[in-house]
């Protein structure tokens, strides 16, 4: 089973962002620190501030800072924003796929079960149990 | 999170087959009735009879069969089968991936966790759970 990319950029930038939560990070720094596509990672933390997990700050020294404490953000809640339209199998698609054998299918309802055992393990964990250890700062952000 | 229609066809493949055991099902059939790739499903089918859950009988009226009851035949060892070449991350990946975090990621191992529960889920059920009700046989197929 996989997870996207889109996911997996999205809990890196929260484990990073969660690593100094008194500051602001822009998207090209995070991006350049992980060696992944800025493009991509733009797309990724839009979803994270529209579902309310990152908040943003304009102009010099702006950038996305933890809407709220990392021990109130779950990790199961984080999956299934990001994951939200990544249907396990084709018939878990919003308009039901188009699979001959649904109607009779019993699969369907093990797969939902699994599925729902997996987010619930990630319920067991906030962002503050996967914090990145904070960094150094470049001395020159020390500088008036 | 999402599985590969080679998991997906796999299984679908499995559970027509267990519809009715006491036959050979070709892989053309199958794909027919189900409205999905020949070429996609015959992948499918090798690494079920590789995996020891399919046997196969060459030339006329010959195809796939289970090659042990249903009940025998737990779905999360399927999965397991099917899904080994797809990691939830790349750090789950043989070679470890390329992601800057690993050393210190906490996520991964809350990750292993719930894909261990998502496949804990699925032993709790077998192929006979969820087989496909047996299909009334065409006419030619029952002459002489």
């Amino acid at each position: 089973m996989r997870l996207t990319s889109f996911t997996d950029f999205g809990f890196r930038a929260l484990m990073r962002i969660a690593s100094q939560p008194e500051r602001a990070f822009s998207t090209a720094e995070i991006a350049d620190e992980f060696g992944i596509s800025r493009h991509h990672l733009t797309k990724t933390m839009a979803a994270l501030a529209n579902a309310g997990f990152l908040t943003t700050r304009r102009g010099a020294g702006g950038g996305a800072m933890l809407a709220r404490p990392p021990e109130q953000i779950g990790l199961g809640h984080v999956m299934r924003v990001l994951e939200q339209d990544q249907p396990v199998v084709e018939c878990f698609r919003g308009d039901g796929g188009t699979c001959a054998i649904t109607a009779e299918c019993r699969l369907k309802s093990y797969l939902n079960e699994a599925e729902a055992a997996f987010l619930a393990r990630l319920d067991a964990y906030t962002l503050a149990d996967c914090a990145l250890a904070p960094r150094a700062r470049p001395l020159a952000d020390a500088l008036p």
